[in-house]
């Protein structure tokens, strides 16, 4: 995603990939309420992902460095895996 | 995250786990709009990833493959890499 859009990304700004991003994640919800189309929904999917993508590297951030270090294959919270919170 | 939340997400529902990602996508704009705690930041990445991750789980639908398959490192408008679209 960096190759394919950063220059245009970077452009863009924070505050105008953030929108989008808001955008691709109303259409996801909006999908997913129809139900009906799987291949549509995958799409969404992959658009969310892209602009989250988008988002991170205008800020400079590495989106999977920031997983593995908050999540790292336990739960942050109670730091077992599954996940035994009784939240 | 499949392993970590899977049993959770599952019981929550699509429309429960579309609620929370989107109460983390809110969460991440409060703090880019902050703009001052990077840590926090890559954090609020992180918890937005998750989920998307938690709900596409729900949805028996595999993250990358559907990111891979609509993007494939080249833009599905122009395919081409830096994507040249005009828009």
């Amino acid at each position: 995603m960096r190759q394919l859009y950063f220059k245009r990304d970077v452009a863009r700004g924070v505050n105008g990939t953030y929108d989008w991003l808001v955008d691709e994640v109303q259409e996801l919800g909006a999908e997913l309420k129809k139900g009906t189309d799987r291949e549509a929904t995958e799409k969404e999917f992959a658009d969310v992902i892209a602009w989250l993508a988008s988002l991170a590297n205008v800020m400079g951030i590495d989106l999977e460095s920031a997983a593995v270090n908050k999540y790292n294959y336990k739960c942050p919270k109670c730091q077992r895996s599954p996940c035994e919170c009784t939240f």
